[in-house]
């Protein structure tokens, strides 16, 4: 299809104008609509398989990748994911309208700083249908009117999960036009998207490193970065080496494509002869490859490390390994090449965990832990809807109040000002 | 001059590599720097009036108004504000290192929400030198390097301020690097600095809405949007009509330069015919103008209002006022044409107040007082940063915490992810 500005404008228009009676509904009926729309999904499931069947037809033939073609598709397992993902979001406590401070001048005007929605958020993400799910949940939960664009290839999942969503948000009385799946799938539509400032507050990319380049570059709404995570863990001469080597597999390993992945492990030279033949074998069994600095590779065998690999996130198993004089330069390498996501040092000296927890700038800061705790559902928050590595509003993993504001509610009794 | 990218780019280095060692210091240190800041500006009067002395000829020289000669001259009692004004944010709480949040984990991993700078700030700012003063104090306060952008016509003033800030910063221990006043004084400059993602985490314009609309447009770092407040009073028709014509000549007459004064008033219909003649009356001894909708220039004599008077700002002794059917018609009107900055209800309607204070999307709503109370000091926060208008980190009155992010320090003890 091609480019039509003025069709993004009328979804846009629709979800603004649809908004604030979204925004003013109590939060029994935002959650018993959400669980109406669990269950009409479940029950409306076989749309969206045949749906999905198209999309994944259409992806065969025009021959993507096995695993984009995996990403793509949805049977009663993952359908099952998606509708107990719904339940979960809707059983999270409400964050509207609590009152996040309060106080009495000495005036007496009544001072209340109030949680509310933000109001339309624009999400624009790639081929996992259960994304359009996810999010129409967690802006249904929040109050707020939603745009989404997913990508061209799950336009029929996305549609059919949309529109069995929005119906059941009708029959609950929550207003359907709330919630906008744009028509549009042109990369012009995106550009065009994020510039509507008069009908999106905020922008969200979920996806891949160069998506969400693109759209912050791009936006003249306010967007959330999200998603790339350079993350270290420095080994300091005082660590439990057992606990280190226990850690960094975790780490490392486990789940490798993932933003909260370690890739590079930075080792202090004390301990670099007597640990890294032990980091060396442990990384050997779990098939993650070495690439080692100068001093690294005079101890174990390991591919030379370039600048490159202190650079980007592998998501992969791949390490880089590098030999450190101390916590000050753990610190400095840190700064040069992380990306604010999270960073860990695995450490007994009191004194180098403060240097470390103070020094270093990042959404999250971890002692004696995997950097894979860095995560909305590890945290506790319920629901995930990434990680922010960015600094304004909202930094590491973001849970329902970050899809909020606030408003300040003033009491008086006919005061002016002197 | 002309506009040199690589000056720039040098200057915001510095200060990037400048801010660890700032946002390192001590409550005490920062505190004791602004201390010794606001002596040494008073001590050094005398090389800022000379600065300013040119810096006033030569826009006297270019033919620059009276108004805007008035806003850039400095005197002794000026140069006193100025001081008192750094006192005054050397004074407040410290903001950084509060533990926002905290809880344990079941696995047992501790985790702190802690209050920390946001990096470097670019502000962007027009004629007046006590911003570059204040600017910088908050900074320092904040943890925060700053990079400032004054105008050209202000810059002998803002360099000779700067100059003994900075110096009397390094004299205390604090790094002088981290406040840079840019010698760019060009329009491209400002888009270059603005685009500066690799060493800006934020820019803030403070001054006209032409200024804080260019900026936000070119911005590649995030902003936040100050300003622009087309501000209501709704006077319902349980009102107190003797408060109501106090509260509206409050908020219209007593600075009506200001964002948060108010320009249009809507009027219940019930009580158009008894209020308005008095509301005439009490506008004509401020040498108010009134322009009215057909309504009320049937009731009173008042200039017929156009579409652009509903929605512009005013900031002058004018005041727009139309008839409503009621409260559902008055939020219907705000949310045409206000601007989410402060919007109030004289009213002594439970039921009202309450859709009123619900359905009105702005940062400030308020009952039964003016909407010139809407502002960081009548607020109790000390320093007053501007008023924003957007819904993204910070909403209405900022306040040194305004000026800041978290982090989150997870602490475990050989914690891996199951």
């Amino acid at each position: 299809m091609s480019f039509n500005p003025d069709r993004i404008n009328d979804q846009c228009k629709l979800a603004s104008q649809a908004w604030p009676s979204l925004a003013n509904q109590s939060a029994l009926s935002r959650r018993q609509a959400l669980e109406a729309m669990a269950t009409s999904l479940w029950d409306r499931r076989s749309e969206v398989l045949s749906a999905n069947q198209r999309d994944v037809k259409a992806g065969q033939d025009k021959g993507l990748s096995v695993a984009l073609i995996d990403r793509l598709s949805l049977d009663d397992a993952r359908i099952s994911g998606i509708v107990a993902s719904i339940r979960q979001i809707a059983s999270l406590r409400d964050p509207l309208g609590e009152v996040m401070s309060g106080w009495v001048c000495e005036n007496g005007l009544k001072i209340n700083k109030v949680r509310v929605p933000l109001g339309v958020i624009a999400i624009i993400y790639e081929a996992r249908p259960n994304v359009t799910a996810d999010a129409i949940a967690l802006c249904v939960k929040t109050g707020n009117a939603v745009v989404l664009r997913g990508s061209a290839s799950a336009y029929q999942s996305n549609f059919a999960i949309t529109t069995i969503l929005k119906s059941a948000m009708q029959a609950t009385g929550l207003p359907q036009d709330s919630v906008q799946l744009l028509e549009d799938t042109t990369h012009e539509g995106v550009w065009h998207l994020v510039s509507l400032r008069q009908y999106i507050n905020i922008a969200i990319p979920r996806g891949g490193a160069s998506l969400i380049q693109n759209v912050i570059t791009h936006a003249k709404v306010p967007t959330i970065e999200t998603g790339v995570g350079n993350c270290h863990i420095f080994v300091d001469d005082s660590a439990n080496l057992d606990q280190a080597l226990a850690i960094i597999r975790n780490a490392k390993a486990q789940r490798p494509s993932v933003c909260n992945a370690c890739e590079t492990v930075l080792v202090h030279q004390a301990i670099a002869k007597v640990f890294l033949p032990k980091l060396a074998q442990a990384m050997a069994e779990e098939k993650v490859e070495i690439r080692g600095c100068d001093q690294t590779c005079a101890i174990i065998q390991a591919t030379p490390a370039t600048e490159t690999d202190w650079e980007n996130e592998f998501l992969d198993l791949i390490l880089a390994v590098k030999v450190v004089a101390d916590t000050t330069a753990a610190i400095a390498h840190i700064r040069q090449y992380g990306t604010q996501h999270s960073e860990s040092i695995l450490s007994n000296s009191r004194a180098n965990i403060s240097d470390f927890t103070t020094q270093i700038d990042a959404a999250a800061v971890l002692v004696n832990a995997s950097t894979r705790f860095v995560d909305g559902g590890e945290f506790g928050f319920g629901a995930e809807l990434g990680i922010s590595t960015q600094k304004l509003h909202a930094r590491g993993p973001m849970g329902l109040p970050e899809l909020t504001t606030y408003k300040y509610i003033v009491e008086g009794d006919g005061h002016i000002r002197a």
